[in-house]
């Protein structure tokens, strides 16, 4: 992709004087030394997964200036956390705290509020503090990606002993992806619901402990999330209230074995009956983990290769060339892939399994997918990997299908119910052959809910093509909470929109939200714009998009 | 017990006229009709577990007109519950929601400041607003009990299709006990863990719905806990945030069969074993609930015999004569009994009870008890009831160890751990052979840690065992402290010094609470040091004891 010119550098946070910004951030540099501090005043370069900018977003949907930070600054140390907010709150400066940024599909490490000074707490704040074997837990610091957790299992041995849970792409940190309620999928793959105990530095600069960790001397941080009175843990979590700087997080024992399966569903209605097959299966523990549910479409996707090698015309690739082409891969046709994954010693596993393939085989044309008629290379084996909780970027390629590629989310909470899965279904894919984009749906079944994840994937290089997607997501945002589905975290650039629609009883929630904001935010420098939160000094002018 | 005189009722809150203050009731009664407000201006009675009074605390280990109510108002609707919290600003009335006022060893029905007005909610506010068999969910008001849960299952034909789960006493109500983050016995007895939304009255009488209950006409209120941004159910949980007029609670799936079981082991010593041995299996769930490793001598005080029945004497009653009396009841002598549940299918018990068979009897002695030599009443049947989350009264029997048995719980959170379980039990035998009292520990074993709940016997009309008892007390608070242990829930009486043990970094955890409670309650009308934390209009004047 083309680089654009820069020019007036660095971007200044909208109401401070340049001069006054520049000699605040050479403050800045003198207490945590000039290298620790980074002027964004290069080019922006996108680079790659693995090395990613921090800068901005990688993956924008809009102009990559519009959501772009004036510095970024690297603290060593939680004193080194509360320094930079006492300096923040001295200048009014917003800052935008990362672990690693890469937040890819819901902003990147992008700040929300231009020429925010952003405080990449991932890069010298990247210790594992504790692995306890004994409790099955570990402590770390913001700057430990899920491949770094299994490493440090693997060199002290204990990577049979214990397993990580990571989401689809293991480069993220086990922080930025917890605290912005990431999923992964094997048994523990709620991770907000796997964590205990946080170190937070709040936006006046104090640090608190939460759970047991606020008992000096304790021995339980990581053994009982509670602690004593209010259980304040969530209010960290998909807000801008505080800067994480150490989590603690629940490892999972070796189950004593494991075996992926996997089977196909001919007909996109077929989706209405798995559903329903699906939801007491899930709810009774007989399905495991977090499985996903994938449309063909996307299945092709992860093959990698770009969508011009199936069709060459505009518009969605059409679904006779999609079936046409899955039949010629290793799953054969289908329609809709169920992958799943069984826990436990073999005579456990034959039980569960028994029970699954009875239930799916009730639909017409369901079949089990052998998985020793599947090459290594098959997607199939990366969700194996992932459901035993080791980490794997496979998941990145269907990002290849535009040039350039880039993509953003959509995912809506529903019931786990056939008519709730074909309404989405119906709804997604009417909104994107109105915008003329291909509809690449993948149900990620929770425990009583489940997540439709919609990757609109585009080429960051076109702006029309940016455009329509963006209006796409729009369209998805408002008609998906018309019928009761709400998002469950969702890109920088729909924050706005989608707390909006949480608006029951006059935007009760939101009033709260910016309550507590004010109240341990009085000057607005954290964040500010994250989850639609916008403090005092920022409300009613309008930043919110 | 003796009933004492009262004077000068109702006992009027701190820091208002009488006058002014009875005019105030005066006003809500014309507002929610004469019939829903009580003055509390009869005498005190106790009455029993079913017929507990919500005027104070019947199980008192201070003077009962300590912890007194004023008043009592009885809301029948979310909206009364928001004029009553508007009155309270208005006159700057301190209030108390309770539920059903239950809390029985934690401070019952009793507001911690004298003279606040109880809202009792439970009442009158007493429906279940939905079942859904296919979610395995429910919504409940604060009047529902346990037991009314139960009840309405059976009713609908349902009880075998999900099962609720119960604490200890079934007379309790769902929200009261999930809101002190209370638990129970089957695989969901994380009871905080198991709830999904919340609809909340604030201190200056907004209304909120926490999670997706935000999204107007969401269909997933019950089924995914989180919505979107901050989650901020747990700040309503031991706290004095908000009232809690609704809560979402999740059922469990009928795991296709159970078997409970039972083992003894002989020594004191054995418990350091027991536990090392436990902890594997909890967390990989072979041991599937929260069970209770209990001490011989509450097993024999469960049989419901005063302790003049076994021993004359004064302080506590020798071991020998424990050892003796337990000989002669079906479980035969021990020293520690371990009341677990296995779940699923026969073959699939069957796989984990080898395993945990195997496991317990490496230690010497242990002995595997067969349910078919217990007798009906007996003690065990009572946990298995409990264990399959069919309500019950039984476990209320040790009450009885003494004449107007009344008690207080201390309730330290511990690793999973051999040295831990000794070294909590020896502190605690030592301080109660100090001041002469019945010690009575058991170990509830969560996941990664277990709470070791000590229940204190004491007579109610005995001022001087009730000093003892609170002193003993104080001292097991400070010394478990001291070595790392920190309670995970207690007693209005306690609230400030197991809060004050919560003090890393200058107690900066109590600040931030302390902030958050000024910016919701302004004016401190909403259970002033509930958890021990005061508003701003308390602070600083006296009020912690
Ligand atoms: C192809 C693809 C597949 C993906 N699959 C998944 C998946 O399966 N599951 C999933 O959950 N995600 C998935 N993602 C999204 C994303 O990659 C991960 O969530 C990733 O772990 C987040 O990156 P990070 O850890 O670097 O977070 P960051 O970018 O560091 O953090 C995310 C946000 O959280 C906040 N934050 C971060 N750290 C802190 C802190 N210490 N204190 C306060 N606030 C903080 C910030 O606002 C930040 O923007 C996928 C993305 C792609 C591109
Ligand atoms: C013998 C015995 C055994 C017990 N065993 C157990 C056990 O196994 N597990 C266990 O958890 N407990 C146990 N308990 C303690 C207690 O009986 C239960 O927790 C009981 O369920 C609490 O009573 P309740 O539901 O009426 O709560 P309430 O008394 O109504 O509520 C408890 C407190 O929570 C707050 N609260 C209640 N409702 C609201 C609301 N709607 N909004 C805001 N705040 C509110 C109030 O401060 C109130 O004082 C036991 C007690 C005894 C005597």
């Amino acid at each position: 992709k083309p680089q654009n010119e820069r020019q007036k550098l660095p971007v200044v946070p909208q109401g401070i004087e340049r001069d006054e910004f520049l000699k605040a951030l050479a403050e800045l540099k003198s207490q945590l030394g000039d290298e620790h501090i980074e002027i964004n005043d290069k080019p922006l370069r996108d680079g790659w997964y693995m090395e990613h900018p921090n800068t901005h977003d990688s993956m924008t949907i809009l102009d990559e200036e519009e959501f772009v930070a004036s510095a970024i600054v690297y603290p060593g140390s939680t004193e080194e956390v509360q320094q930079i907010v006492h300096w923040a709150n001295k200048h009014r400066v917003p800052i935008f705290p990362i672990s690693m940024g890469r937040n890819l599909g819901y902003g990147g490490a992008a700040p929300r509020v231009r020429g925010s000074v952003t405080v990449d707490l991932g890069k010298r704040m990247n210790k594992i503090l504790d692995i306890n074997p004994e409790d099955y837990t570990c402590l770390v610091e913001p700057g430990v990606s899920f491949y770094a957790l299994y490493e440090a299992l693997k060199e002290k041995g204990l990577e049979e002993h214990m397993w990580i849970d990571t989401p689809d792409l293991g480069g993220g940190s086990v922080i930025g992806n917890t605290v912005d309620r990431g999923v992964g999928y094997t048994p523990y793959g709620d991770h907000w619901a796997m964590h205990s105990g946080l170190e937070v530095v709040l936006p006046m600069g104090e640090v608190i402990r939460t759970g047991m960790g606020a008992l000096p001397g304790n021995n339980t941080w990581q053994a009982f999330p509670y602690g004593f009175g209010p259980y304040s843990d969530g209010i960290f979590s998909q807000s801008n209230y505080g800067i994480v700087t150490k989590m603690g997080m629940t490892l999972m024992p070796n189950p004593g074995g494991y075996e992926a399966f996997m089977y196909t569903f001919a007909k996109d209605e077929d989706l209405e009956q798995l559903m329903e097959i699906i939801r007491p299966l899930r709810i009774s523990n007989i399905l495991e983990n977090v499985a996903q549910v994938r449309h063909v479409t996307q299945s092709l996707a992860a093959i990698g290769q770009p969508r011009t090698r199936f069709y060459s015309g505009t518009g969605p690739v059409p679904q006779e060339v999609i079936h046409a082409a899955a039949a010629q891969t290793p799953l054969g046709d289908h329609s809709w892939a169920y992958y799943g994954m069984a826990y436990g010693p073999s005579h456990i596993r034959a039980h569960k399994l028994a029970l699954i393939d009875q239930e799916f085989k009730r639909i017409p044309g369901a079949r089990r997918i052998d998985p020793a008629t599947l090459p290594e290379d098959e997607y199939f084996w990366a969700r194996e990997r992932v459901a035993r909780g080791v980490p794997d970027i496979h998941e990145l390629r269907w990002v290849n299908w535009a040039p350039n590629g880039a993509h953003i989310a959509f995912s809506p909470v529903s019931p786990i119910r056939g008519r709730d899965a074909m309404k989405l279904f119906a709804l997604g894919k009417r909104i994107h052959e109105q915008y003329g984009i291909d509809f690449f749906p993948a149900f990620c079944v929770g425990l009583r809910e489940m997540h439709l994840i919609v990757e609109i994937v585009f080429d960051r290089a076109d702006a029309e093509q940016k455009a329509r997607a963006l209006g796409c997501l729009r369209d998805l945002v408002d008609q998906a909470a018309r019928e009761g589905y709400g998002e469950y975290r969702t890109h920088l650039v729909l924050m706005d929109q989608v707390a909006g629609t949480y608006s029951w009883n006059d935007g009760a929630l939101m009033k709260f939200n910016e309550r507590l904001k004010d109240a341990l935010d009085p000057n607005g420098i954290l964040a500010p714009g994250r989850c639609g939160i916008w403090p005092k000094r920022y409300r009613g002018r309008g930043w919110e998009m």
